[in-house]
């Protein structure tokens, strides 16, 4: 297993600079009051593509070698990430390719082409998506960049925590949500570098529990076709991201469906920001949590904002 | 008439600073893109009561002398400018009355309480409202701010222009939308003295367009019970308003309720911030008018984020 490390982070920070936001740290005294605690919250809303996902992608992207870089690259996503690899592909001036599950929705195909890259759908379900994978890699030759299970994509994905330690002053605690654990291990690499004293703990849908269940049992748990309005934490962890959750991360929190759509809401509300149902995973985690996160300097990531507004979760 | 000068919006700065956010500008390539220019968007919706109002209301409220402040303050106001005086009130630790229609939501008169505002309801319209605040004057000797035929109230709406023209760098125009004009001419005072060359421009409602009639006509023209989404600017010019309207104001553009509405959408989409429809009729005005505006760099204020995200606009 090729497991970044700080240093990794720090490179990416570098990378990835000239292609990404360093999007702001916003306070909120009514939130705070709400939860007991100074929240930091890291707006990765306001991100490249609309989610932090721009930033392993570039990281990768920007990763490979001039002779690597001339076959392309690919990817599968039905969500940012499949955005992001086409927007740091197009910074690069190369080819991407993205399989699609031909379900998702109209607008992930349109914002995969909009940043220029290829869409190639299939039907949905893991076997019909790594055999259009594989194929796609067979014809192109392309570079394989996994959402998730890629020590580039982690190492990037870490600047998000970095850049918030950097600019907030001293955390006691780092909440980000966690799906594959991209973001998260990343973060558990940059706070251990930088401020080895902030703990970082992982927020995860009661519904799709599966790292929750993984850090518990001493081993990945799959879980099978989890069903949450927090569509971006869906996936399950591999070894490398069990790894961090496994070692680094201090807990797992887990939040109802219905505590994300109220920490959405209150966010919209309060703050005046659009963050989408994962982001509000981090939030819920927090407000749900008081007696652990009591008088604490806690920083909140905020992992995007891309929400479809017809099909809003309040709406009756 | 007391028509409030350019040194009135510093005075204003200095003694609104510790009460009121210094709101970011941001830029958006997406949206700039589609206007054919540079856009700087100076976001109200991230200031206090979730609106440039409180700017205004502070600047009245602190503008009292000690002997003044001790009989409290009231207005009238279904929206911004009550919630914006009640707080304002409670920074200086005085009384403020709030008339407001019985008919108005609910979380209008909760904002307003919640900031320690007392509520005054009366039948909806004008007749009843002078009567009940009359009465209120006459009960406490509470001292009356007018939302915006105020020279305290324009000159502290002015500051938020002035931050925008400091923060970001020559501008050729500044759009705001205008209402009763007392942020519309606290702008147009602050362009005069510290950027003489920058234009302003009103944008306006085609359904609330007394402004565009009342410049045109050259003498105040009022909206009879006007109709439009963007609640804001419903109301008519007053003298003082009308003055810089007539005297200072470029143009006055007007966009329709679809236009509105989409400006709207586009920007939650798109830059991720939550705007109430009021701030939208900018953003709408600046894309409906291309050719105007091409190449330029161009501010455009968005006034505020309050909306009901139970009743959307393009919810169906």
């Amino acid at each position: 297993m090729d497991i970044p490390t700080f240093d990794d982070v720090l490179a990416a920070q570098d990378r990835i600079g000239p292609h990404v936001h360093r999007t702001p740290v916003l306070t909120n005294g009514q939130l705070g009051d709400l939860a007991g605690a100074s929240l930091f919250f890291k707006c990765e809303n306001f991100q490249k593509v609309g989610a932090f996902k721009a930033r392993g992608a570039c990281n990768a992207v920007f990763s490979l070698t001039d002779e690597e870089a001339k076959r392309g690259v690919a990817t599968h996503s039905s969500g940012n990430h499949g955005q992001a690899i086409a927007y740091a592909a197009g910074r690069r001036g190369i080819h991407s390719t993205i399989v699609m599950p031909k379900t998702a929705a109209k607008p992930k195909f349109d914002g995969v082409r909009g940043y220029g890259g290829e869409v190639v759908t299939c039907p949905p379900g893991t076997r019909s998506r790594e055999e259009a994978v594989a194929a796609v890699l067979e014809r192109t030759g392309a570079n394989f960049i996994h959402p998730f299970d890629d020590a580039h994509v982690i190492a990037g994905q870490g600047t998000c925590g970095l850049e918030l330690l950097q600019d907030a002053g001293h955390l006691d605690a780092i909440v980000a949500p966690v799906g594959g654990g991209g973001l998260i291990s990343g973060t558990c690499l940059a706070a251990s570098g930088f401020s080895p004293a902030t703990k970082v703990y992982a927020a995860e849908p009661e519904q799709a529990d599966d790292a929750c269940r993984s850090k518990r049992a001493g081993h990945i748990v799959e879980d099978d076709a989890p069903q949450t309005i927090a569509d971006g934490l869906k996936a399950s962890l591999k070894p490398l991201t069990f790894h961090f959750v496994a070692n680094h991360v201090s807990e797992v929190l887990t939040v109802s469906e219905k505590e994300i759509v109220d920490a959405m809401r209150l966010v919209w509300e309060r703050m005046k920001i659009v963050i989408e149902p994962s982001s509000a995973v981090a939030v819920a985690a927090v407000l749900k949590n008081r007696e652990l996160f009591a008088g604490q300097r806690v920083g909140i990531i905020l992992t995007g904002g891309n929400v479809d507004l017809d099909r809003l979760p309040w709406a009756g």
